[in-house]
């Protein structure tokens, strides 16, 4: 198991099945910038100046859009993840 | 739905349509640099330093102006949209 | 109306009537670099790191010289003015 | 009158009679590098993070040494000021 | 012994056994670019602006993560290891 | 009379007589970087984020180490003098 | 005596000596990067921001390890030392 440290957030990107309304299936190269994916874990949270801890606004689970260029990759049991902090996560899909 | 995080918000751009006082509609490389839209989601608000969480200062629904180049496109359900920080908005056009 | 968020204010440029101690009116190249507008609004105030909200030190109606080169031009009904943060504001003249 | 924001002064800038010790007047290419003025107007004080203002440590008559390239040149009826931060004065001269 | 100071850590790097999922091992180009590592030291923690101590997140014998480019090394006892700040640990594996 | 503001000092720089342990007297571009001087004018001391001010830990008199490149060159009565930030001074000579 | 300001150190630099397991001794180029050093002299402490002085976490004799190029290069009574900010030391070896 992995347990990412301070605001850190483990992702798994998410292959996005891109249709224009046309049902034309976009190549890669036509997709948008940012990408999205699911959180795995998130850290115990960032510590601010004043001493105290705050616990992130994502967890385990949540569908999410991130900068793609955000973090670095890293490779668990052969799988693929990023590894970036909750900064670079732009915004909760639901 | 989308939900931005901190200090973040969804803006779907508006074309403008654009005239001189004498009714002339001027080409799209006339048109001035910010850009309006309607705020379509916002974030829950920035953390400052001291813990406090401040809500933000545009809601869903307020027409906005805000930087041309800021923020990452993004699209949902094939529409275009815009996620950028509330800093870059520049007002609220009421 | 157009209302500007945190510590930026609207602007409206003056034409500066430059004129020598002789008399003598200077072409635009001879005049001055920091130029004097007119505040047509003013945001609600920037936040301070402990959550306060600070109010503008300038008010709609001020005469000011700010730095030429700040801030955004934009277009309100034709007409146009800028947008820059109170920063950058130099000076009220009375 | 003009009314300098923030930590912000209005300078004069003073011609300096440069003479060595010999008596010898020193062209100008020869003179030192920070400028003398005379403080003429002064902001109302710089805003701490903590939300508290705090008023200059230079007032109207001072005479200072300043950081020659520093600040704006502002022309006010026909003269030529400077306006800088307080942070570009070097020291007052007694 | 070995006593790193504020909030940096000593780390042993650890030879990582890499196979893909059909059994091939590959070769080290082929490698991911975040380390793996074994914590041996860590240092008193970082000093807040409000006095406080904080101690660090990892402890001696931690396995982590951690960016492969960061830090200094060192020898000690004819031993290779890394000294480098905790905030290049991106995650602990457990 | 000269008075630095904040966490200023004037600083007059002294001769250095250079000699190694075989007593040779060694020339100018043999010398060590940094340069000894003489404080001769502190500022009111630096203000804090919190508003209280600090006064300075050198004092007129002092004979300091600085770093030679630091500062600003002022001339007073003829004579040279440096002014410059607390902060670029490295230790007090005892 | 030399009295070093804030949170700044003088190191004496050790000269080491390199063997490798089998005996061999390294020629200066094969040597590590970070410095070992003996500490003479500690400042009084760096100020925090909220007016807390912060003393040292190494003293007066300790034995430690630093960045090679951190500090300026000092001559007192002929003999060489290192003056350079605690947060250049990397760690106390014990």
């Amino acid at each position: 198991m992995i347990k990412p440290l301070s605001d850190r957030v483990v992702i798994q990107a998410l292959e996005r099945e891109e249709k224009t309304k046309s049902g034309i299936v976009l190549p890669d190269t036509a997709k948008e910038k940012p990408q999205e994916g699911r959180i795995v874990a998130v850290g115990n949270g960032r510590l601010l100046d004043n001493g105290q801890r705050v616990s992130l606004d994502v967890k385990a689970g949540d569908k999410v859009m991130f900068s793609k260029y955000a973090g670095t990759e890293i490779k668990i049991d052969g799988q693929d993840y990023l590894i970036l902090s909750e900064r670079d996560v732009l915004a909760i899909i639901e």
